[in-house]
């Protein structure tokens, strides 16, 4: 019965280069998704500046939103009324939600945990709402994502081993809960639903551990590593998704939430991770920054005045084929939003075939040797 | 040897329905535009939001950009290595450029005008800026627009007869010094320019006549009406139009400067305009105003939250066959930047369909009957 609701993930090779990435595929009614994956964020159920024919066109097979803001904001009433968050917004293809567990981090001003859920102050108009593992199913059957994430609790870094502890505890307890929600919360919407877990621990080997451990007695069909790129130093982050990591059964998808520049996405893939999400392609897009296999851009230095070339030679997205970065700084210091949606696309498009070719690279047997020769250049800063 | 280097006119119907409309077409390097037509405004190289190939899609013909604002930004120089501002933003349909003349009115504050031209102080750092007719023909030529226009004098409403009377006259003076220019300035690109008068006046019939004729003396290959829409009661405007288009030959091209909304084209077509430019269907587009078939709807009132119906069900552009008024308000009131880039592509290819339409209508030969009829339609307001 498990089986029928599951979502086929299918390991389609192990890399054979020398790390442990793995080329899959994961599939639901709204599509197949070929792993490695990056999901581009949807927050409010848009990927900010771009529509949804830009995002097929820029190669996005899943993108994600987020169940805290899209309860606030069309609220659940609208969604449920549109037929589902695939309907509202016009994108027919996978979609996960964040189940409101890294607000539990970045909106810590204004919530309280305690043992049956967090309390959050809305950030728009200062109301309290209450988030428990049961609501959030109930949320995300509203929306109607193909990948529900439970309740968890994303720890702060630094953050004590006690405190850690204490809400590896509960996330496992609120694990149970949700999967109980989900038995008894019956589908909206003609489409299966997966819920996946989290595992957390902060930065202690230890609780991570004993999370990964208690998760996985609880059989969840996918796993996602929470409670990484919260400030921690970036060696703590290279110790630790591996391990991580390796503490996740070898045949279900692993997601590594909130994760992060391309050379992290390159290493990660090398570590064993299937799943990707982070807001850096739009957010820096809107900033200015591109993006690009010969490192970062900042768009409204003065080096790109009169530089008549595109902002990736090697890029076949829109903005690339089109635009030289003379006209693109141009609009950028003349506040002009056609700029901002066009280094986003890049970004999205540019994170979405950074993905395409670590596929390409796993399936002609030669990922190390080309991670390891572009790393050095993804790595660059504008000058 | 003039009529080599001008762009063809060709009136190819005058309407049989009762009103002073013409159907024509005008030739240009960049393509032939169909008329009437309406000229979406891309002030600084970009019309606010939207892409070059949005931009087509939505059946724009040409677009109008500024010589004032693109003078300052990129500036000349870039504007030259780019190879002009076709190539610079990736146009390549008709462009036409306004002279700077409406920043006289619209920047009144930090300008200063003399004899020889105006003297703007830039509204982005302050510096100084010299404008003669003579300099903004060379900032035109840089442009490579293919419609010039003379720099002149627009007026405030209201405006004395005695003010108005003197910058009739140095607009007039300005003309003629610029057809002068027109001809010292080589060409820059390989491809012609026309330079057209602008008739000046206020609100003054007497003054709109001695303007009309000094310039028509002057043999333009088109003419633009401006100073209207500055602020002057309607009942002005829908007196003066007229009487200014009746003053201008009948077989060049009439142009109506700053002109407006749906309902104002209508009534100016049937009075014998053949061009029109404004800023409404983007301005209004950020501010969250739809313009259709069913008059203005603005998206963020309460009772588009659950309406789960396009802008205008007769409208095929991308917003109006992808999105509901619901998705469409939550991404306005979240401040989702793709709401005004959706409702800005949505009037743009309105404004280009309201055309259409007029020209089909001229050409079927029921314009008036057929403008009477969804005159109350256009100009209802949303409740």
């Amino acid at each position: 019965m498990a089986e029928l609701t599951r979502h086929p993930f299918r390991i389609l090779l192990e890399d054979t280069s020398g790390t442990r990435a793995r080329r899959a595929t994961l599939s639901t009614e709204h599509g197949e998704i070929q792993t490695p994956h990056f999901f581009p964020v949807g927050t409010l159920g848009v990927v900010k500046t771009i529509s949804p024919r830009e995002l097929v066109e820029a190669g996005v097979q899943a993108i994600l939103a987020n169940s805290y803001h899209l309860y606030l904001r069309p609220g659940l009433d609208i969604l449920r009324q549109a037929g589902g968050l695939h309907r509202f917004m016009r994108w027919d293809r996978p979609i996960l939600t964040d189940s409101g567990g890294f607000q539990v981090f970045s909106l810590a001003d204004i919530r309280k945990v305690h043992s049956d859920g967090v309390r959050f102050q809305s950030h728009l108009d200062g109301s309290y709402h209450e988030f428990t593992p049961e609501s959030v199913v109930n949320i995300q059957r509203h929306i109607g994502s193909d990948i529900m994430m439970v309740l968890d609790l994303c720890p702060p870094y630094p953050c004590s081993h006690g405190q850690a502890d204490e809400w590896n505890r509960l996330t496992v307890q609120w694990a149970k809960q949700a999967l109980v929600a989900e038995a008894e919360q019956p589908l909206l919407y003609e489409h299966r639903q997966n819920l996946w877990g989290i595992v957390q621990g902060s930065t202690y080997p230890d609780l991570r551990k004993e999370s990964a451990a208690a998760l996985l007695e609880l059989d969840f069909p996918g796993y996602a590593i929470g409670g990484m790129a919260v400030g921690e130093p970036k060696s703590i982050f290279h110790d630790l998704v591996p391990f991580a990591a390796e503490l996740l059964p070898n045949h279900k998808p692993r997601y590594l939430m909130g994760v992060g520049f391309p050379e992290d996405l390159l290493r990660c893939v090398s570590w064993g991770i299937d799943f990707f999400d982070c807001v850096l392609p739009t957010r820096n897009g809107r900033n200015g920054c591109a993006f690009t296999w010969n490192g970062r851009v900042i768009v409204k230095t003065a080096r790109h005045k009169q530089e008549f070339l595109p902002l990736d030679e090697h890029c076949s997205c829109y903005t690339c084929t089109t635009f030289d970065r003379a006209y693109l700084r141009h609009l950028f210091v003349c506040d002009e939003m056609l700029s901002l949606r066009l280094i986003s696309l890049h970004n999205v498009h540019f994170y979405q075939d950074l993905m395409r070719q670590i596929r390409e690279h796993l399936e002609a047997g030669d990922f190390s040797p080309w991670m390891n020769r572009v790393l050095p250049q993804i790595e660059q800063r504008d000058s």
